[in-house]
């Protein structure tokens, strides 16, 4: 199993790209391919005490990056010597399994889409994060990389995010739930309206097992594995439980800071608050997987420090192991809504 | 000051409705009309021990109660003599000042609309939640009155949101942002684009304090003190803080009933935890406004009880007090988009 790591993405480029990309490598035994300027892989390497590179990890050199000035939708065109279209490049050229990487949202998109291609048969192509909750977690799907959307397009979420909970999750029939603002069938807007009776015809066929509309509030209490919603929608679910979490954690932080009874208090609970906190960040689950994609792409937090991209690279390995990107191919046919 | 509270709707009704009626009478000395079966609100009245009817505190006898079998369009209409049918017709005829209910949310907008009316000009009500924050608060406008919007209706609700939050929260030029799924002036679908255009041009003509496009979870951060957005979005928005909030208190709860030592430490912060929740909790604020109608109409949470009505009536005081409707009337002219 060999992961191409885009070495130059994110906030924290290189250095914590390297540094969790070679502890996956060290920890789960994939390979790993780091894609980048070679000079600046290769000091970080010598950084983290190491005299020569490690067995199973390779660098691929690029010369460039693509940074926050580049157009997302054009930069893998524009820049083809990025870390990230030469690593889309090997992607599709069989050089490695799957591919993670930490840069922007739109250019690992616009990259996957042109460089590596959607399989045959799906319209968009969708991230779907999975999110915390107290069933262990679900599936979000589209969670930002198409605003506007079609009943079609959200009909084809649900079978990818379906096959994301199975092969990735382990979850046998995994619940598909639509996202809506009430759990009445007449609930919505009209794009709601007509993805329900798509869903429904789905799950008569026993194509999907659709469970109705979902709110989000019940989403979180573990109602459904699979959540689907159009992208804008989708990105607004995801910041509003981020902006949540945060507003807790740092009216709690006040809480403890009170008085030194309240501090002694937060000694006792320290380190169930930190795993508590570490739950609820989007770090802990590694990445975001770009669904519909002929090859596995995880997409991490543009500010994943090591342990960030540790994950995302044994998620990207998972994805790669489980094969999810046939075991699309092979029920295509059956996305098709006419 | 005279508040009109519908004491049949709600899942606590006629007990905790009638019950927070009074105490906010007895509190800040509104006056009451108590809207529903005069038999049933007596009974409640003795039951808390009071042998007659108190002082400033009316009933207004109707037989019907709007429950959750009625169509909520249609259930003001075909229930002539409900409660909430009633409320809203004293309220059209001057017999209070504001409107209390934690009935049906479409049944309180159709009931609004219809007999109460909106102010001339105003394309839709709109619901207007108080959301906590780091800041203290921000108006959320709409949270679910209008599925579907247009970029006339998002125009229109900034303004109303910017008139509540002056009126209301006493903030001065309340910067108004536009829920989207990143900052850039470019993101977002047509919607958001188009409602950008107009805010732009009302910012820049001074008629409001547009602070541009803003993510939830930076309103959470009180990047904003009125969020605009149309009202699936918004309904999407308000259940994931709550599904986030519950899922970490029901976290918090697990973390302390560990074992003896983090029993020890819930003890110590317990009052604040409960402060925290509170904070957390919708029915602080005590309701939504219904914003765009000629007379104020607040919207309690459907579970409220005593303490989250007596908090509704006090705001519904607040929003008669300051006359938001008349000020909202006073600048309709300046709310067209032609």
């Amino acid at each position: 199993m060999k992961i191409i790591v885009d070495a130059m993405g994110g906030d924290k480029a290189p250095g914590e790209i390297v540094s969790g990309a070679l502890r996956a490598a060290n920890e789960s035994g994939v390979e790993i391919v780091l894609c980048g300027r070679g000079e600046d892989i290769l000091r970080v390497i010598e950084g983290m005490g190491l005299g020569e590179l490690p067995r199973g990890i390779e660098i691929v050199d690029a010369s460039e990056v693509i940074d926050m000035n580049d157009d997302p939708a054009n930069a893998v065109r524009l820049k083809k010597d990025s870390s990230l279209a030469v690593a889309f490049g090997l992607l599709r050229d069989g050089r490695g399994d799957a591919l993670v990487s930490a840069g922007s949202t739109g250019a690992i998109l616009s990259g996957a889409t042109l460089i590596v291609k959607r399989v045959r048969g799906v319209r968009r192509a969708a991230l779907a994060p999975v999110i915390p909750n107290t069933n262990g977690g679900f599936v979000l799907v589209d969670c930002g990389a198409n605003s506007e959307c079609t009943a079609e397009y959200l009909y084809q979420f649900a079978f990818m995010g379906s096959i994301y909970a199975e092969d990735v999750l382990m979850l046998k029939t995994p619940r598909v739930g639509l996202l809506n603002n009430g759990v009445e069938r007449t609930k919505g807007t009209p794009l709601q309206l007509e993805t329900y009776t798509l869903l429904e015809k789905a799950d008569q066929e026993g194509l999907i097992n659709f469970v109705g509309n979902i709110e989000a509030k019940d989403a979180m209490k573990g109602a459904c594995d699979v959540l689907v919603c159009d992208g804008f929608t989708g990105n607004v679910l995801l910041k509003s439980l981020e902006g949540m979490a945060s507003l807790i954690i740092s009216e709690l932080k006040t809480i403890f800071s009170n008085n030194w009874r309240s501090k002694f208090s937060a000694v006792i609970i320290k380190k169930s608050m930190s795993e508590l906190k570490a739950k609820m960040s989007p770090d802990s689950i590694g990445g975001t997987a770009l669904l519909g994609i002929t090859k596995p792409v995880i997409k991490a937090h543009g500010s994943s420090d090591a342990e960030a991209i540790s994950n995302a690279v044994r998620q990207a390995a998972k994805a790669a192991e489980t094969n999810i990107s046939s075991h699309l191919e092979s029920i295509v046919t059956r996305m098709k809504t006419e």
